[in-house]
């Protein structure tokens, strides 16, 4: 029999609770092995709940799991940083095993945790950090074991996803389709955290550092989020073949460095991932034996996130079980450091305000050319007034001469306004 | 160390052999183990080959693999039936685990191999078998266990999902679409195998298998080919919203029988199924706990497979080294029946030619009325000349009430010819 305390009995830990319970007989069978969960680590032993907890159970004294020689593995489902990353480090030192959705800690204390694990013989999983129920870290670690992974393409986060393709399908603003994720309670009340892109950044932190062995500082990723996206962007790209996503973005840079980057990305329609609408969160990932793979599903939410904690759990347990000391252990050899986004060529989107009179384009042109942005297409809509919009598609070029170019049009007295500046993803590389 | 045998050395052979001593150094790494291939069965040991292998490996003779005792782990990669099963049996019966990626021999004898592992005590793995690259039997076995699987969809066969895609792009008919994939590689010069469904039918027998732990007898499978597949039906279904693939379906139904299928399939737009194309594969599957995942990735070719089939190597060399009993095996506890397709309910395309008289559309009518069959949208293209096609749309209804609407349209003298019926899908099941 397998012990396991649990830290937290909120929306994903009652799930996991409840599906332990509920499928006991069928989770027994197909592990060979009964998981008990001996207790639960509560704020409150008295507060109502969802599920139907067994109130001898609780405890509000996390020191009863941590300290209990009993329990082999403890799933941490608490979120947030403080005390939980104490409550982890603790678990760890008094060698217990770790389950944990908590992409916060990993992202940020990752090197730390598994360094940590490691000296303590214990294993750390965390399937439902990333992508709620969707099998990514799995595939990584084991389905790809034969792979080096070029790159991964994700879109990881529901509520910005949702936003935009509010505003892709139904033609309304940031604010209102803002207003309507937090209505369906897709977003937060205080969005920060998703809009901004972090809650991605983090992500494609935990996804890069598995996938390229190497960990990544989550403050040295670039992150855009999506608050600058206008309706008239959003039009725009539909016109050119795109679709607009909040995209995360981990790639091997000449196999000497790596780009790791969250922003809004102009995606060619004919692209998988143009078509991953609402809250649904998508993984690609390019291996340089298998080609390119796709995983879709949910990406938050109780359910998707506790089956991805269960099967956590069913792992772990297994591992114990059977004394398995590597875990297919990611070696977090390479000490790849990331590139500058400077350094990186895209294509660009550009929107610009600029005094209708005859000769403004040659001037705009003339200052692309320049610094040498070649323009790819334009589009230009006429206005019952003195100023027009222009859209501009570049070629790919370096961000550093895009920068330069973006500075000379500034200096233009005709130019009024630069309102967007979006990256184009041509999702062309050669492995 | 674990020592292996590998029977066959063509395309995914060479590449599995290839993978495993290119990837040598990190393979270990990642697995705490050394892999050694000891010895491989070929036909001819002096033909020349893709990959360059080590002579002093080859065999002509399979009991020096079978019956060394050294060798723990038999990789089977020859494909087909004679002598292969020979072979998987006669390995098993010497204790030898089994990677294979032979859809045939699982499908039609799974139960009696699965049956034979158990009592010899070792395990079958085979990742390989289905979908190429795509983590699917992992996802299910593995990512899902806390799920009870209600349903799965599968694009499995890359050349009619070629076929149908260029039929739909380039508005072309499928004589010439099979001809290209043809040219291309991406169809054999005999294509009945993929074109009639067969090659679906043996994939889906083997997925469902596995998720609703019931074997499936694939010649019980209700399966239909592409090749009555008319450019006209493509257009038309473009028109109503929809697009044909080749669906395999796998359904619980009233969680007491099995609704398996394969069939072209009208699929909503809307739906991310009908965005994959080409010679890509698909599964979409839906637990009851996680919602939908969808995977999707390069179906077949030489790499793919190899990179499935060493991963399935890496699982069994650490099932081997620690001793693991339970590989989460899949009871095949439940005898599902599987329920014949006149008690399904679907919508229903309806491509008929008639006279263009005066009241032929009531007759139509009035003889799916008579059979209870509602009609939700009607198509009537114009032509020069006397006779019409009409194009129907159902609402969704009993397949035995269907065919005796179809009966009775058959007795009406305006009605010259039912060119075809189409099953649509509208993935709106309640789990």
């Amino acid at each position: 029999m397998i012990k396991v305390g649990l830290l937290g009995c909120g929306t994903v830990g009652g799930g996991v609770y409840n599906i332990l319970t509920t499928k006991k007989e069928d989770i027994e069978r197909k592990l060979g092995e009964e998981i008990q969960i001996k207790r639960i680590l509560v704020n409150e032993k008295n507060k109502k709940r969802k599920y139907d907890v067994d109130a001898s159970l609780l405890t509000e004294n996390y020191k009863e799991i941590i300290e209990d020689p009993e329990i082999q593995l403890v799933v941490e489902l608490i979120g947030g940083e403080t005390p939980t990353l104490g409550y982890i480090k603790e678990a760890i030192n008094h060698h217990k095993n770790i389950v944990t959705a908590n992409k916060l800690i990993l992202a940020k204390y990752g090197r730390e945790i598994f360094q940590l694990a490691k000296n303590n013989n214990v294993k750390v999983y965390y399937e439902g950090s990333v992508g709620g129920g969707i099998p990514i870290i799995k595939t990584l670690k084991e389905s790809m074991i034969a792979n080096k992974i070029g790159r991964i393409y994700g879109i990881l986060n529901g509520t910005t996803n949702y936003i935009l393709t509010q505003m892709t399908e139904k033609s309304i603003d940031f604010e209102d389709a803002l207003k309507k994720a937090q209505s369906l309670g897709y977003a937060e009340s205080d969005p920060y955290f998703d809009v901004s892109g972090l809650d991605c950044a983090y992500k494609i932190s935990i996804l890069s550092s598995l996938a390229f062995e190497s960990f990544i500082d989550v403050n040295s990723i670039y992150v855009e989020g999506i608050d600058k996206i206008e309706r008239e962007d959003i039009e725009i790209a539909e016109e050119l073949g795109y679709t607009i996503k909040l995209l995360a973005i981990g790639k091997r840079y000449e196999d000497k460095m790596l780009d790791i980057r969250v922003h809004p990305t102009f995606i060619p329609k004919s692209n998988p991932l143009s078509k991953i609408n609402g809250v649904y969160n998508v993984v690609q990932i390019h291996g340089d034996v298998v080609g390119d793979i796709m995983i879709y599903g949910q990406g938050a939410g109780e359910m998707p996130t506790a089956s991805a904690v269960v099967a956590d759990i069913m792992e772990a347990a297994k591992s114990i079980k059977y004394h398995i000391e590597n875990e297919y252990s990611i070696g977090r050899l390479n000490g790849l450091k990331l590139i500058g986004t400077d350094e990186i060529e895209n294509s660009f989107y550009i929107r610009l305000r600029v005094n209708d009179i005859p000769g403004v384009f040659a001037k705009i042109a003339k200052a692309f050319g320049d610094n040498e942005v070649s323009i790819a297409s334009v589009i230009q809509k006429h206005r019952l007034n003195p100023v027009v919009p222009i859209f501009l598609l570049t070629h790919p070029i370096e961000e550093k001469k895009m920068k330069k170019a973006i500075d000379s049009l500034k200096e233009l007295d005709d130019v009024i306004e630069i309102k967007n500046i979006i990256r184009v993803e041509d999702f062309n590389e050669k492995f």
